[in-house]
């Protein structure tokens, strides 16, 4: 198949794939997701992907209908279906299907939603991003990954805007995160990016990028930065699954980074082989 | 018909009512809504309802596809078919339906879901409600109808387990709105709520409450009071097109108000009356 849609047991196109208008992601985006990458019908790094969205299952109080190694054999049998060669998956859980009320609806079980589509990586070894600042309005449970995006995605369509690739959040003058994304800077040979607080999300990117830095002998720091560090900075790195690791050249329209490109290329070789050789 | 749904022209029982997965309310909770209610087949407030529905599309950048007129002959079109007296009326639009992606799509058109459902209106002059306060934790536009909701479910659901009819939230101190409704105090004859900031919805019941206010000659305060204040309150009057003006005897498990059951009388019945006479 070109794309796949799975619901509750359902497969179709995902262009064709219904669901009912009833479930609770309609009025009130209460959900959680995850997405990953992967080629070869492998899918990278599923299980630290799992063990997030298991976890964010929990922080939202919705108990899963099936376990981490069901949702996981699941998700893989879906991925074969696909032609493409590389691959992005989907999937987010609700609370269930129920005639709209706020609090949890009664003698219901979670709808499961999957989506597997073709996605090809970008190259990051010849290219760099652009990014526009906006100011971080959002909520204060960003760790959890909540289907609540509309904040981002009206960031994200602002970087858009401004012709750039995407929005950097920035709360009291400090960096938080991208719109789907986290973000680091390099300084005097140093890695830094900000600890894992209510303000951001977990990433697996960022937690892969931070094992390849101490794996080099690259020095980390997770603590907040700010906008001034920011544009201070060697080198801005933004992290998130569909990119892996991109290196910035533009923040607001101002040239940054560019300083230190030898501790960047280190560090996106060693991810992209990374990513190869477990997807082989 | 028992209960409403329709979708884009599509009109089904509401049970039965499908949407495509790809609709970006289902990814990004990407839209705004609005909820009215009536009996006898009139809606109470509709003109309000539609013009704020207006304006919350305008600051998430929708282009509605319909002009005002155009949607308030639907949405009594719709609530014409339903064999219930007392009815609620909702529906939201969302910024259409694509492959996910943060970024607006191109080439779409908004998606238009409306339900209508019976609902018989609380009998507020022989209850109160109980809160229980959480603290305000979401965004800084709430001032905006999104469908970003899940922080109100939550809260909502807090007091629900803690026998509670109703959330109350509290930023640094101050009262904000509960999950669905606005707040107010009565303290020495004088009305207070929140003002209209970003920090809360602006409330249609809210506004109409504070007309009646102005018409009986009871001075009105529209600024932040603390919980401190709520809870030394002469009355505390829930606010919610749902139930219209409610009184609270209990927060957090302590007995508040009930220390001026005139001016709240005056109000409550003030408002009942108003509903009941252009609902005819």
């Amino acid at each position: 198949m070109q794309t796949i849609g799975y619901y509750n047991g359902t497969i179709a196109p995902l262009e064709e794939l219904m669901i009912p208008a009833n479930d609770r992601s309609n009025y009130y985006a209460d959900g959680v997701y995850d997405a990953a990458y992967g080629r070869n019908h492998k899918i990278f790094a599923l299980d630290e992907h799992i063990d997030r969205f298991f976890k964010s299952l929990s922080m939202i109080r919705i108990e899963p209908n099936l376990t981490k190694e069901e949702l996981k054999t699941l998700l893989q049998s879906l991925v074969d279906r696909l032609d493409s060669d590389e691959f992005c998956l989907y999937w987010h859980m609700t609370r269930g299907t129920a005639l709209r009320g706020h609090a949890f609806p009664k003698g219901v079980t979670p709808n499961l939603l999957v989506t597997v589509r073709p996605h090809k990586l970008l190259d990051t070894a010849s290219c760099r991003y652009k990014l526009w600042s906006v100011e971080d309005n959002r909520y204060y449970f960003c760790n959890i990954k909540t289907i609540n995006l509309l904040p981002n995605v009206l960031a994200n369509q602002t970087a858009k805007d401004h012709g750039c690739d995407e929005a950097i959040f920035v709360r009291n003058g400090y960096v938080t995160e991208g719109s789907h994304s986290n973000m680091a800077i390099l300084k005097n040979g140093r890695f830094i990016t900000a600890p894992l607080t209510n303000l951001i999300l977990p990433g697996v990117t960022r937690l892969h990028t931070l094992a390849i830095c101490r794996e080099k002998g690259i020095p980390v720091e997770e603590r907040a930065f700010s906008f001034a560090e920011l544009m201070d900075a060697d080198e801005v790195i933004m992290m998130a699954s569909s990119v892996q690791g991109v290196a910035i050249s533009h923040i607001n329209g101002t040239p940054v980074g560019g300083k230190d490109t030898k501790t960047y290329e280190t560090i996106r070789s060693a991810y992209r082989q990374k990513y190869l050789s477990e997807t082989e």
